[in-house]
């Protein structure tokens, strides 16, 4: 029997800490449940220290995660570590993931702590911890660019202190892949009881090599777990991309030779997801999930690569979950059916208000769009309004009008708590003139980072369009989204659905990168 | 001294290729100046025997570049390679570069030619090419899956007929760096002549290890040519990113000890012409050229980043071409304003009449918004009204209208040829409404492929939206780019464009993937 190799996902933590890529509470339990379904051995679901929204958010996800370990970050400390405990006590498996830096630049800029001082301290965290829970990971943060020496002194007592999973990042995405592999294989050969721990890669991609260091960390260095997120969201240049490293081994399982427990057909359904939710567009070269990573999944048929595929094409599109958009439902569908599609999609509503809720925008959709698709159902119920988060600023209705020559104008109704307002305004086009006219009422102060759209639904413009706005207030990066066939309504939408994020606020400290 | 690594950029043939990313030979030849500006060592401009559009653009590249080697793509047969000789007439150093499938799958399944025959029109056609160039380079395609005992007869014979530059493509992704540094190597020590020529590598990306794949090559395998493209920009999921790999051998410098003459401050412009040009869109985080990849390019400051950056960042944005958008000019500014700054951003346009047209056009944004940014002003030039392409479908004028509770409804006046027409339709939303517009009397049958929005400057929905619009027909796939601060307006100008580009029918036969 083959190896087998841990995915543990970090793109509810790492990730999320990406500048704007900042998620709810509902949205990370609807992405967990996502990940479940991929079967990633570990959900990294957040840093429960950091604010009570991410304590809240870690609990959510430990009380209702099933199959997959939940994990919490913590810095190397009592009291960080007692808040992952008491967040992962409703999980079926719990880690906790200690972390403290080990790089001479780390120590002295970041810590202000002697190389000493941060021995002793990753030791009693990780004993402290060991009390705690059963499952405990600890990184040198900046691992790669640490000292090996002592380096190894750390890992060596940890290892001791009972750390049973042992991560070294490459915090900065330095490593280059054969260079890598080696550190790791130095590692594991140098620290006495290095048998007694699982090894784990955690690469940035700063140079663009995320995925081959952590397969040489794998395969040169024998580590045993990869760290990773969905369509390598992290901060930077994200992190290394789960879609492309559990590729790579399936696809060259000849020369890796491991077994890795991901149901792939979920793959690009988790992309889908993380891509929305976030704002982060998917670029279409993007390997594995871009919407050309297949000739025939970009809507285009060319006779020569569909009658040799093998030629050219190294893994099937329906591996790894794609499939052509199908019309689920029209105007006449009724209220099970829609429930149904619902449970199919894995979406589950938390209560019939809200299913009534969800299903109230169907009818109006298919009022006024023939063809209703699944990516259409999960905007639908992604939109705000119909979750359970609080809904602050409400959007009602919108009327507005351009013409060449003329200043655009727009008119917009909305409610703000218990009162309604409706307000104008001018702009360099609608969605400016929306925007302006909202924010004449709101004077949130906020600064736009992003505006960007794309169409839901193939290409069309008959589809929906989804807009993203990230707003800056305050320090805060957050991202509203809407869906809309109106592409100005989708604005207002997603401009109020950011307005609300920013209302409901959240302090939080920095984590380990 | 170090050895010096060969930057060869096929972002005008390998990443043209890509569905949807085909480009006209105006902005091919924009592209062209801006990888000279970059330094590029070897530009691959087309495949001349393609197709009369694509013969003509490697003309027009071939007489305007005077830095850079221009290189164009030709089938291993005489015609191709007369086709080539002939558009590189003109170029200051040029180079044709020759391939023919070399896979026991490609052989049998593609070609349906036996190795023997395989072997001798290789042969042939490099010994045909020397006689018109004197630096052919030579690409087995699908080297990496080839093989060896067959490659390597390949290989010596076309180093006997003279070829200089042989090229290890891996056409379909699937290489692992250490196994490719290996194969190049093991090529280079069996092919008896191999010192007589340069070795290149060509990667693809399917599994995400393009950059370290084509490193591996360099590093391990001895190979002194990286063959790479803009953006990642290729078919499936694309190539080597130009901006990686050369990033990644400059700040890892002490590992591979070559020298790279890339003019580095030239990476961001040119990943947002190309970019903008073929409307493929750049993840934010994308290595180098994400808005996410450095932190305080993506407009938030953290304290924490600033004050320790090199914590984190191991490349410093200003390195790679990432500047504040500076308010370069306003309503006031007058046309030798204009035209310097046209200048400094190394537009040329052809003629005085492009010139006047381009300030008119600025006038005209000027009156609308407040502050013209560099993005705006190549956005303008970029704008196909002011190019020399013939212009069979004219935006004129637009008004449009949505209500909440009404169907929105657009009227559009354009131009066909000498004639002008004023159309009106209905839509599920306005933009839908004028495409349905211009469509009602154009009756195109296009299928859009894509609809995408950015925001030209920062993210705010007072700078212009560049619009793309993906269309198919008859078996073609074209992009329009529309910019206008009414994102309405600026769609309508996208789909005409787009149609524009249907209408100048071109054929084209298909490359090497």
């Amino acid at each position: 029997m083959a190896d087998k190799l841990i995915i543990f996902d970090t793109t509810l933590r790492d990730g999320e800490q990406s500048p704007g890529a900042s998620m709810t509470r509902d949205e990370k339990l609807r992405i967990a449940r996502q990940l479940e379904r991929l079967r990633v051995d570990v959900i990294e679901a957040g840093f429960a220290a950091s604010s009570n929204g991410d304590f809240e958010a870690v609990k959510l996800i430990a009380d209702n995660i099933r199959e997959s370990t939940v994990c919490s970050l913590a810095r190397a400390n009592d009291r960080d570590i007692a808040r992952a405990a008491e967040a992962l006590k409703g999980a079926a498996q719990a880690r906790i993931h200690t972390f403290i830096a080990t790089s001479a630049l780390h120590m002295e800029k970041k810590l202000r702590m002697t190389p000493d001082q941060v021995l002793e301290q990753a030791r009693q965290s990780v004993r402290f911890a060991r009390n705690l829970c059963g499952d405990i990971e600890f990184s040198p943060e900046d691992g790669y660019r640490s000292d090996v020496d002592f380096l190894c002194r750390v890992l060596e007592a940890v290892i001791d202190e009972g750390a049973t999973t042992l991560n070294i990042p490459d915090t900065v995405g330095y490593a280059i892949p054969e260079l890598y592999g080696d550190f790791i294989r130095t590692l594991r050969e140098r620290v006495p009881n290095s048998d007694k721990a699982i090894w784990s890669v955690h690469c940035h991609n700063d140079l663009g090599m995320a995925v081959a260091n952590s397969l040489a960390g794998v395969k040169i260095g024998g580590a045993r777990q990869i760290e990773c997120t969905i369509n390598g969201l992290g901060e930077r240049a994200g992190n290394c991309a789960l879609e492309e490293v559990v590729m790579a081994l399936r696809t060259r399982r000849d020369y890796f030779g491991l077994d890795v427990g991901i149901d792939a057909t979920q793959i690009v359904p988790a992309s889908r997801m993380v891509s929305q939710t976030t704002g982060f567009v998917v670029q279409p070269n993007k390997a594995v999930v871009g919407a050309n990573a297949f000739a025939h999944a970009s809507g285009i048929h060319q006779d020569g690569v569909l009658k040799a595929r093998d030629t050219y094409e190294i893994m099937r599109a329906e591996d790894v979950g794609w499939s052509a958009n199908k019309i689920v439902l029209g105007k006449l569908s009724g209220r099970n059916a829609f429930k149904q599609r619902l449970q199919e999609l894995g979406v589950s509503l938390a209560s019939e208000a809200e299913v009534n809720a969800a299903f109230a925008r169907f009818k109006d959709l298919a009022d006024r769009k023939s063809e209703i698709f699944d990516e259409d159902i999960i905007a639908l119920v992604g939109d705000e309004s119909v979750s359970a988060e609080q809904e602050h600023f409400r959007f009602l209705s919108l009327s507005q009008r351009s013409e060449t020559g003329e200043r655009p104008h727009a008119r917009v109704t909305f409610s703000v708590g218990a009162s309604e307002f409706t307000t104008e305004s001018d702009g360099n086009g609608p969605v400016d003139a929306s925007l302006k006219a909202i924010e004449s009422q709101v004077q949130s102060g906020a600064e736009m980072l992003l505006y960007s759209v794309n169409a839901i639904t193939s290409g069309s413009t008959e589809s929906q369009g989804e807009v993203t706005v990230r707003l800056q207030h305050g320090g805060r990066v957050v991202n509203g989204v809407g869906a809309d066939p109106d592409i100005v309504i989708a604005s207002a939408k997603a401009y109020l659905s950011a307005l609300n994020k920013l209302h409901g606020n959240v302090d939080r400290v920095a984590a380990q990168g």
